[in-house]
């Protein structure tokens, strides 16, 4: 089969790799008919050395099963199913708890072996916890929404959810990459009253408007926390950081409201930052967050994605074949595109 | 009057300074009767420099009612009562929300003109917010339990809410100082059913064990963090950090269990420390606390001391007069003493 190969920094190839076959009883092939390219992508685009590649790519994609092991219960052949960005064996104390992310025997795409999204094919580990049955065909015109269930509105809800966002909270939004305008969706579906979302990004923060934000920052740094400030009476109760870079977490901490809640889901591409008494502690805020259990909320979201409730697919701005896959990451890195959907 | 000044690190004398007057119609004069040196003094103990000497030190009283400005409502000359660690109107947005430390006209002792706790009177701003009537007479056998809600019982408190320590929950305590102790009993008292104390002090932990702790742990490092998990059946689901040290909050991170939280109270001696994806991220760690608004919790926790639920006191195990401040400073420095009851 076909599949993304990443090289080095900037350099991605479409090539032959080796067709998936069954290892596992509680595996599942899947061929994949929708894929797309996550803003955690390009954080490899920009720094990933030559000595690490070339490794595959993609930890989002709806298919069809095409074979199962032998202990897969829950789907079979000819199913559409749509995959979380990790998979998990649905039954270990994390699992049961909600936090598949965590799970005992579970592990994310493209690493240790285990094919990546951006291919014609994947073989699924623990396909019984991981993949859920889509109630539609491959060619619906849900399915760029019911891919964001893969990764961006879970993240987008994950960030809400752990923020405490409720009925008539404050929320205010770092980033207006796809993960961004997703958590301005979920906070919006919570019921979040004021929803400001810092971002410069015209067509973006057009698109957060539509999701649900009240308020727009194009600032940033100081000007931006006084800006958030103002327009929060004196801080925001909730933050959401949804880049993953030290700025962004700085912005964050600079509007958040004493006794207030900051929510990472932006993969964090540093590793130390300041916690201390002028940034965390003096004003008792609370920093959570981290990788979305996203199979946890298919469950839930699914419904309003169905109904038309929420239209999450509209973070799709450009469609591509496999083939076009290094495209996508051009335009995706250059900003021309906000995420891309890739068709194998 | 006399009080306790740090001239720089290790040099605290006992000297005449000015006697405390009413300032603000909401301000008290109280004469103090009962004080204590905290774990947090100790910080200045070890790193003030003589440049910024001499200071008032202190932050925690129980004294009498000697005056009252106009406009003080709920004190009078002749009331015994307590001061929380930190000075709050009581009607701010802050103070109503129970965070008291983040008062916007409020204060913390011994800073900006205003008098520390280890003195022989002090004035004190905000008075009707701040002070809390006792119950009792100045010589009450209560007084050194009743002295913790000045801080270390409300602090060891707050870690234990914020962690969300309920009934039947694992909790980890990091240092075997008062507020560690403390905390121990407070998470005892909210119901958690195993409590593993990390210090190795053992009168101190002697004392944890009596409060509640079911385990103690004396290794520190990857040996202490394995033990932990071990104990635990992998990972503590809430850690409590009551030292305030880069390597109790590393240890902290350590023993956390995939989900759980880190609260913290020790105040933090560094202002960055690991938060990415290998330490709090991955595993969707949640890290809280900051400054106990222990005014808020003295409604709560004054009936548990009065019956004698709890008996926080047992954590003073020396008793000096105002003149033996600098003998107090030296003994908890050399851990000779756990915590040192001045009694001016």
């Amino acid at each position: 089969m076909r599949a993304a190969l990443m090289y080095a920094a900037g350099d991605v190839r479409v090539e032959r790799v080796a067709d998936p076959v069954l290892k596992e009883s509680t595996d599942a092939l899947v061929r994949i008919t929708a894929a797309c390219i996550c803003g955690s992508d390009l954080h490899h685009y920009h720094a990933l050395p030559a000595s690490a590649g070339p490794v595959r790519m993609g930890h989002e994609f709806i298919g069809v099963v095409e074979e199962t092991g032998a202990d897969v219960a829950s789907v079979r052949p000819g199913d559409l199913v749509v995959a979380p960005f990790a998979y998990s064996d649905g039954t270990c104390e994390f699992c049961r708890a909600g936090l598949q992310t965590s799970c005992l025997h579970g592990g994310f795409w493209a690493r240790d072996g285990v094919d990546g999204g951006q291919g014609e094919a994947a073989r699924v580990p623990l396909a019984d916890g991981t993949l859920v049955k889509l109630p539609v065909g491959p060619d619906d015109a849900l399915i760029p929404s019911l891919l964001t269930l893969s990764d961006v509105l879970g993240t987008g809800h994950h960030a809400a959810v752990r923020g405490g966002v409720r009925r008539g909270s404050t929320v205010t939004v770092v980033g207006d990459g796809a993960v961004g305008l997703l958590a301005v969706l979920a906070s919006k579906r919570l019921g979040a009253e004021q929803i400001v979302l810092m971002g410069r990004h015209t067509a973006r923060t057009d698109l957060g408007r539509a999701f649900g934000a009240t308020d727009v920052v194009a600032e940033r740094g100081a000007e931006g926390v006084e800006r958030v400030r103002e327009l929060t009476g004196g801080g925001s109760a909730v933050v959401i950081e949804a880049v993953g870079l030290r700025p962004a977490y700085e912005q964050a901490y600079g509007v958040v409201r004493p006794g207030g809640t900051i929510s990472r889901v932006g993969a964090p591409q540093y590793e130390e930052a300041p916690i201390g008494f002028g940034s965390l502690f003096g004003h008792n805020i609370t920093l959570t967050g981290g990788p979305a259990p996203a199979r946890a909320y298919i469950d839930t979201l699914l419904p309003d994605v169905m109904e038309g409730r929420i239209e999450p697919g509209r973070v799709f701005d450009r469609g591509v074949d496999l083939g076009g896959t290094p495209e996508g990451y051009r335009a995706m890195d250059a900003r021309e595109a906000l995420k891309v959907l890739v068709r194998p």
